[in-house]
């Protein structure tokens, strides 16, 4: 089979950096250009020596680089860039998956409160599809558009969907999402508040009066659960924090049971619901998963727990650079081209 | 004025060296005994090098150590310790602070269920008083026995206080406490879930199916809301999490409002409820705390969230060590023998 | 006593939240003005949460300020500042602290090389006396302008000095100081080399082919040994590094001992050296001492080591915010003003 | 080809764990047995959640294991297990590597000095071939047992052997090695020291009077130099240091040069030295290399400077858990089975 030929726009990044990890090994993947308007020239493994001699290329600008000639191209750049270009990319026949957040959320409106721009095209962005390959495999394997969804959303969704895909289940109205990030799903900015001396021994609640995430995380959650666009019908309470570690997400989400809720057996819902996903994993009863124990793995590791007859606690966690991001994203090049879905995604949790 | 003469039990852990660090500053100690049956003869400052100049004690065994001259005795001691020893000490006129939790539990049962052993005394438990000041403060005046709270529980108390205290503002039968804690909150003990390699760079939940600080803060709630022992009325879902951090602990509180909690201004409540507290800081609305902004000061620090019109979300911050367990121990020195409360305890946070 | 009125320009880095931390508890210290041109109107408290309800200062102007009326102001700025503001404040008899380096290199050449600028009052730097009052305390007491040394400086010169006081102990033309900070050495600066997520779970040196404080620790080195400047009969090759820790900076230092040197009690050397010092802490023989043992003391311990015969390897550790920056100040000020030279420094280190 | 049949004794550490991660990728390894007495009938999975669902093995005891009808068997082991075992392995016709001390020290006097027992097989000792393949390639393919040397060896010596190799460049009578580790380096040991609340933000050196290592280092120094056992015509002061980070380690060499070391392009001979090798990556001039360029990676950076005309200064990095011990160990197994030297060794290193 002839190797993917394979595009990164804005790859200066923690997750543009991720992808390279991934796709330098990747068995079909042939990187044929990485663009950075402010690095151009630079060889990537001056930027990350990680990749030293496993990595040739030097960023170009996007003018120069060839990526109509790709057959994928990744957007790994900030939010507003990847619906810019996409038109004339798809037109030259490139699918594209985009890791930032243009393609995400359906409300225009919310978008463009959270984001703080208009959406360039509207019409492409009803066609993209949410790449989550375990609610929507089929979707992404015919999609030109991908949007990879952020990593707090992949954590909730996929830690909720088993409980919100039989109705009645929940008292959905009021989910509930404790959620603590590592300090690299901020990005690699230079912003005073991610230094280390500020952000190291140090716990942190932020975004409380609303982040960018949450309305993601609800849009998607009323779809697996069936409710209507925007319905209060499912509503999830997200509190995001900061704690100091460079990779990792926990999820400690909640919900109040509902009797047949409470009659159903939520350990066997899990293991059925998640039994064939590869990148998904179901631990044994009264287990909490630690975020090291998927550290640079694309594996989400889940708990299901019910500490009073009326409460469900679902413990979750990914790695947010890779299941919450890059690695997601190749899961997804991978559907797209029928591809095994794990292909060049085998690598074990460094652990310790 | 005379000074206090001070005895600690068993002061090789972290409580004990926090102890150590705030009485040797403190204008009215004066430090006359220490000890531990393992490093008898040990300089205090060989084992903590930080007091090395300062504390010029060396362990003994409490067989030799002139507690029963002291006026105050502190147990830094694994739990089962203070409950042996208290009756003695207190017939001979000595007042005690115990930071185990010997005397925090009134239920027995529940007591000999999570501590595995049946109570020693529980004539003294019942004289003994709950060392929360900023709620019992009168009680602690007079108290020969203060049972100093446990670091979950004095965060998730302080936290819900306020709201309920006045009766029917939230729906108590379902509060939440998402905790997430530094690591020396769980002791300076060989074990491997504790060493460097195994807590840093990494997040997980513990305890979920039952911590001993549950029913302790079950117990205390219900005192709060003035519901009776054991009630169903008052039921909180504790969540404690490990975080790579040293010190520090951070809850984020949540409860669903009843149509009058939704009315209030709980800002103003708590506001008013801790105005003239010294060690309690409410943060200006749409503040997240940092339990950086505590590091070893004896404050703690709380904003108040809506997040939406029937959720309230508190989110707070202490150090674990000082206002979690060494500095409230402190405090409530202060308050049994009429010092002024913040006598000692005055010293800034650590930041960065 | 009257209190001392105290300004401080440029207090939005951590030397000058550190400035405020000490001055805040120091018993003869008032607080009258602290600057930053981009933070006027600011409170302290808003920017540095620790200092919430203890220090009331909001940010002003250095033109606003009433500098000139204070009997003491500390620069907490960046490099180039204090030099164009001090023939003013002086001439209105104000004493000054420079935490930068504008005063700190004699050799102007030195200075403009690594600087980047020319020196603006060469007649001052040559009044300005050298801050380490271990060695320099009588010219302080008198001074009007002192010089803060840098972190690194400190803790080479006072490792050193001992063996280079006596001539002939070592061969001086090949001193080693290998050094590691915490990133809070490299202040507040939103730069991507100090984010967490690249200076955490990281260990490199820096600055190999130089760095701006190798010219002063030779400099004074030179002095200390009774050298003339530029000889190269004293010589240290200072190698920096970083190291993933918030505060503390350690040194190994190390020196071929000539005959005189091997013979020589180095133990008791060092100790007889800073027998009296209360900033000084020699540890026993065999020790290694650590960053945790000063967090936040303005201690620094040392450990003295003949690893072989012709050999001598001195460990140092400080708190680079503390005794290698802004606790040194407040030393400095207290021996300017004949204060008891431990006068608000007598906190002991946070551990753990 | 018929795959290896890989048996692991001892199997509970971080090189154990680390050895599983690489194996488990290995295209030509099949793990037959892991052995541990204190952990029989574990899953090595329910250990390490990082190897859920990629590793079935449980732990057996080494007596029940099919150790004997393994091709090569890793001794993961504390010292003195590999030499008590090897006898009966090698007559049943299997290959060793020792991942602990056994077999690295060939001056039988300082192995008793410093690993406090008898040699147990002196004349496998012989026999045993030290596993630095960049050193030793040849008599590793042939070797029925490798001593796979220790982190702070690998470290020093390829940081130092193109210097060593030619004679007469560097006064090899007083080298410098200045190393700081991650904590992983000491293992997966309870041990009060190697918590996260006493190794968190803390850099201390240690071993100071001496450490195991050095004997090690500079047994092997001198081999590469050509000079005798125990020769003082070799002589390297080594010096390490623990530093907060779970994987990677530092070394900062220096060496004083002669006129013909002086008189030589450093930079060339390095790159020259290390021209072929696939794993050592010698950075361009003026570079610094970092830890975290190699975490989880069986890479080795350098760097060389000359920061004054007499002076060398190498800065070496690799992962302790991987080129330091496990990575090495199956590099090691490449060489001996003819396979690329490279297999199962391709990772990139996971940055950030």
């Amino acid at each position: 089979m002839k190797r993917l030929r394979i595009g990164i726009v804005g790859g200066t990044g923690y997750t543009g950096v991720e992808l390279l990890r991934l796709l330098a090994r990747h068995p079909q993947a042939e990187l044929a250009a990485i663009t950075s308007r402010k690095e151009v020239g630079t060889p990537v493994a001056d930027m990350f020596p990680s990749l030293r001699g496993q990595v040739d290329l030097a960023f170009t600008t996007p003018d120069d680089a060839p990526l109509h000639t790709c057959d994928i191209v990744f957007f790994a750049t900030p939010h507003g860039v990847a619906m810019a270009q996409a038109r004339r990319l798809l037109d030259a026949g490139v699918r594209l998956i985009d890791l930032a957040a243009d393609f995400r959320l359906q409300n225009l409106t919310e978008f463009t409160q959270w984001y703080g721009m208009e959406h360039a095209c509207p019409d492409l962005l009803q066609e993209a599809v949410y790449g989550l390959p375990e609610l929507h495999r089929e979707a992404i394997a015919k999609a030109r558009i991908v949007a990879n969804p952020g990593c707090y959303p992949t954590t909730v969704q996929l830690g909720f969907a088993p409980l919100l895909r039989t109705p009645g289940l929940v008292e959905a109205t009021h989910l509930m999402a404790n959620c603590a990030s590592g300090v690299s799903g901020a990005g690699r900015k230079a912003e005073i508040g991610l230094l280390f001396s500020e952000a190291s021994d140090n716990f942190k609640a932020y975004g409380v009066k609303g982040h960018r995430h949450g309305p993601e995380i609800n849009e998607q959650l009323r779809r697996i659960a069936g409710a209507p666009p925007g319905s209060s019908a499912v509503d999830c309470l997200f509190v995001p924090h900061l704690t100091p570690m460079i990779r990792g997400m926990h999820a400690t989400l909640s919900a109040r049971l509902t009797p047949a809720g409470q009659a159903l057996d939520l350990q066997a819902l899990y293991a059925s619901f998640y039994a064939k996903e590869p990148f998904v994993d179901v631990l044994p009863p009264g287990s909490a998963p630690e975020t090291r124990s998927v550290r640079g793995a694309n594996t989400l590791r889940l708990a299901v727990h019910k500490p009073r007859p009326d409460m469900a606690v679902i413990l979750v966690v990914q790695d947010n650079l890779t299941k919450g991001a890059s690695g997601q994203a190749v899961q997804n090049m991978n559907v797209m081209f029928g591809l095994p879905e794990n292909m060049g995604l085998d690598g074990l949790a460094v652990l310790p």
